[in-house]
Formats: C-alpha cells, sequence, structure tokens
C-alpha cells in the first residue's frame, strides 16, 4: 500500500506541448491576453482542482504568433491533487468499487494517459498536451534544458504558401538560394556574443552557443532552416533568419551575417523574420542522472543577477 | 507579329488551384454562400477585366470542408483578356514604352507567372493558385482526367492532433491497426459498382475503377490513406474512410469492407468520415496528344443521360 499522502507534499509535473501560435498572445500570461500559459494554467487548475492555478515554468518562451511542437514545461502540485487526477476520481481516494491492489498494479503510463485525454477534452484545439506525469529528480523546463531546437519555414515559389500550411509557413516572394544561405550560417556557429541579433535587456548576456544552423529544401519545395542552441535571446531566431533570407534571395552577400556578428551591436538592417515562420521543435535534456547538474550549471549562466 | 486578335477568339485556360476548405462552402458556386468557385471567379473576372465572370470546369467538386493541393479547373475566356492579363497591360496593347519585339520574345512562362502574381495578390490567403495559361488542344479539366487520388489523414494518438495540423488531420481516439486496413482495403481495388460507398443520384451510375487504397504511417505517426481512382461518386472517399476505420480500431472484421462493397447497396453501418481529414492531392491527365480522346471516352461514360 502506498504511504498516505499529506497535504505538504508536492510533485513536479512535466508537461510536453504543443500549440499554433496564431490566436495566442505569445507564452507568457498576461492580464486581459489569451496566452498559452494562461490557457494551460486553466485547464490544469480544472483537472487537478487547484485554486489558484498551478504556476507553470517554460523552457521557451515564445512570442506572440511561435508555434510549438516540442514545448516543455513543469509545475509543482499537490502530490494529492496529482494522484486524484491520474486515478481518476476526484477526492484522490480509491473509487468504491476498485480492488484495493489495483492502483499499484495500474501502470504509471495509463494513469498519466488518463490526465492527457482529460486535458485534450478541456483544451481548445490551438493547444494539446502530448504527455504529462511527474518528473525525474533535479528536473527544470527551463534549466535542465541543454538546448532548444527551432524551425523557420519559408515558401519562395511565386504562387505562395499552401494554404494548409499558411499558418506556420512564411511567404517570402523572391527565389532563395539555400547553398549560400547555408555557407552564410556557418559563420554564426559556435560560442559568440549574439548582441547583434539581440533585443537588448540590460544586464543580460547574449552570448550563446549556436549548435546548428541548417537550410534544406523539404520534399514540398519549403526552406526550412533547423536551429539549435543551448539558448537563445529574445527575438534572436528570426534575426538570424532575417539576415539569411537578404543573403538567400541576393540583397546581401554571403559574408555579410558573420560581418554582422562580428560587430557585435544590434544592426538595423537586419530584418526580424515574422513569428509565423518559426516552431519550436524540442528541447533537448540530459539524462535523468545529469539533470541536476545541468540545472545548477544554467542557473548560474543565465539568471539575472 | 502575332496575328491580330479578333473578340470572338477564346483560349481555354487551365488553372491549378490549392485551397483550405475548412471556411468554404464546397467547390460548386451557390448564391449566398463562400464557395471556392465563387471566389476564383471573383478574382479571375477582375484579373481578366471580365463581367461576367468566366465560369469554372473543376476536376473534382469537393464538398465543404474538403481540402484541396492538386485541384485543376478550366475556364473558356476571350483571348484579348487573357493576353492583357499575362502581358500587365489593362488593354492588351502594348505598353508605350515596350520595345515592340519584346513580347514575342518574352518566354510564355514570365507572361503566365504574372498572372499568378496577380492572382495571390487579389485572393484571400485560404486559396492559391500554383499555375495558370493557356491548355493544350482538347484539354476538360473534368473529362480529360485520368484519375483523381486523395489523401486521408488520421492521428490516433490519445492527446490529439497537432494544432497545426488541426484543420486537414482527422483525430480519431482508438489506436489503429494500419496493416489491418490495408488489409481490408485489398478488397475493394479494382472495378466494382461502389453503390454500397455512394450518395444515390438518380440514373447516375455507381461504377468506378479504384486503382489504389493504400495506408501507411507517416514519419510524424499520422495514419493516411493514398486512393485513386477514375473518378469518386460522391462522398465515397469519405465513406470507404469511414468503414476502413471501423476495421482498424477493431469494431469490425478485416472482411467486412469488401462484404458491404459486395452486398451492393448503401449500407448505414457505414459511417462517413468527417471531411476535415481529405484533401484532393493530384488529378492526372494522359499525354497532350491524347486529351480530346479520353475527353470523349468520359463524356460517355459520366455524363448524365
Amino acid at each position: 500500500m502506498p504511504l498516505p499522502v499529506t497535504d505538504s507534499e508536492v510533485v513536479r509535473v512535466r508537461l510536453d506541448v504543443a500549440y499554433d501560435g496564431s490566436e495566442f498572445s505569445g507564452w507568457a500570461a498576461q492580464p486581459g491576453r489569451r496566452t498559452v500559459q494562461g490557457v494551460l494554467q486553466g485547464a490544469l487548475a480544472r483537472v487537478l482542482r487547484l485554486d489558484p492555478p498551478p504556476v507553470l515554468t517554460v523552457a521557451g518562451r515564445t512570442d506572440a504568433g511561435v508555434h510549438a511542437r516540442g514545448q516543455v514545461a513543469h509545475a509543482n502540485v499537490a502530490l494529492a491533487a496529482w494522484q486524484a487526477a491520474a486515478a481518476g476520481t476526484p477526492t484522490g481516494r480509491r473509487p468504491v468499487d476498485q480492488p484495493e491492489h489495483q492502483p499499484e498494479h495500474q501502470p504509471e503510463h495509463r494513469s498519466e494517459q488518463r490526465v492527457v485525454r482529460r486535458l485534450a477534452g478541456l483544451l481548445p484545439p490551438d493547444i494539446r498536451v502530448r504527455a504529462v506525469g511527474p518528473a525525474p529528480p533535479g528536473f527544470d523546463a527551463r534549466f535542465s534544458a541543454l538546448s532548444r531546437r527551432y524551425a523557420y519555414r519559408v515558401a519562395d515559389t511565386a504562387w505562395g504558401v499552401d494554404p494548409l500550411r499558411r499558418r506556420d509557413v512564411l511567404w517570402h516572394d523572391r527565389r532563395l538560394d539555400v547553398a549560400a544561405m547555408d555557407a552564410a550560417a556557418a559563420a554564426l556557429l559556435g560560442e559568440h556574443d549574439f548582441a547583434a541579433f539581440c533585443r537588448r535587456r540590460e544586464g543580460a548576456s547574449t552570448v550563446r552557443t549556436l549548435h546548428r544552423l541548417r537550410w534544406s529544401r523539404e520534399p514540398a519545395g519549403l526552406a526550412v532552416a533547423d536551429v539549435e542552441a543551448d539558448a537563445f535571446c529574445h527575438s534572436m531566431v528570426r534575426a538570424l533568419v532575417g539576415a539569411l533570407l537578404a543573403v538567400g534571395d541576393g540583397r546581401r552577400p554571403v559574408d555579410w551575417p558573420g560581418h554582422v556578428l562580428a560587430a557585435g551591436v544590434r544592426d538595423s538592417a537586419v530584418t526580424v523574420a515574422p513569428a509565423h515562420g518559426l516552431t519550436l521543435e524540442e528541447v533537448r535534456y540530459p539524462a535523468d542522472a545529469d539533470l541536476g547538474a545541468q540545472a545548477a550549471s544554467s542557473r548560474r549562466l543565465r539568471a539575472p543577477a
């Protein structure tokens, strides 16, 4: 039999989230605005019967209009509330018609599936929770992350964007030379001060490590950037993409983005690409044993002084 | 120099069209409804300066909510109107600052691109004209077609549908056995009377040749049906998909759809799958030399008595 649960026990729950950012004012909760965090916390509050709602910490604070397929967040919630939701009972106590041994035998994934289904029923169709459940010790959605991976999708055909993809694909009305963009991107890889591509924030470092920035053509003809870094400062992916689009359509030479980076100051010639072409595809975490150490190291680097 | 164009000369123009069917009452123009045909004819009328608008004939009359990536239509328009739009001048006469030889040297595809761009600027983002231009002799969007190919997309995960695909992917909240659906589909291939899967229409044949009906898993996990026939009667693809979903989730045995077909009458146990999972992907035509013969043969088969 499980030990009795006291009111003060808390479990950290990890959520894997996908959303169409078109009709959200970004991730972060704001009074009077429809935000991903706000809608998600509201649904969690209902499923877990918690008031006030649990507060979510997120891996990538996406701007208005930016989408996600692999967003990760966590919330600390009362263990009793989680167990009640996972068991499908309002109080956390065993339903009377259920044999006493069943909760222990019930596979963990099945009780988590129950919460996923409840959330699927409650949430609007532009947010889905793909998975939810107790996180391993040391897990922090933001600080344990090793890297964030985004995709930026562009259609450069004269006729426009496939109407079924118009919400997550940018129309760029000039042909793009993907090889030139890829060559220009190579100069941006590695650890640099990305101040040239960041919106300035007092006291915050703009040093980041860009692990990958590769352009390719999808079978359907889209030009897609696959971009991964330990973390991104505000509007950084979209500023990088904006600079590379200028190379791709011939407005700038291949070595221009590298020169902008080296100059180290925000360059007004860099256009921040529109939000709707950008999707957070994946957040990477270390093996469970290293979650705590990674979080401690990220906190030293990123937390505001 | 081209021969002078008389008012009575007509050119048949082929349009390749893509649309998100979510906010259309289907293809066919209806008074007071937003339809693909209605919106498209309105934009053509503006680009070609024709009043009344040209009337479009289509390869696949899609129902409300059904999408298209490879729809094909044609319209017969005054040659002078087409030439004016393709030349980018309002009257069809050469602009004064343009050397006299230029229109002849201008590549045909460039003038067609001009019309594509005009339409991209005029049309709402849920319809795109991917290509437009004079059709080869004998071409008829409907009757020259050899076959129509549709895709039906289904997500069978407990958490639901990727929010960015929710407009063209059905959520089916039970796991699907794609191999079983594929086995069941094999019994439906070939020429049959598909009355069991057709909405009855007085005097119309329900004999069709199903060239292909294959289920597979896309990398992202979606179950996708690839369905091709010479033609489909009304709601036929969605009725076939509805029958196969019942096999896929275990409600019906693998041989059931074949039995339904053999019974030859509309079976109330067959649920017509929702419209939004369906997309017309492609219309196939014979080589130019065979367009007229194919049209004559289709007319004999399909035209109402």
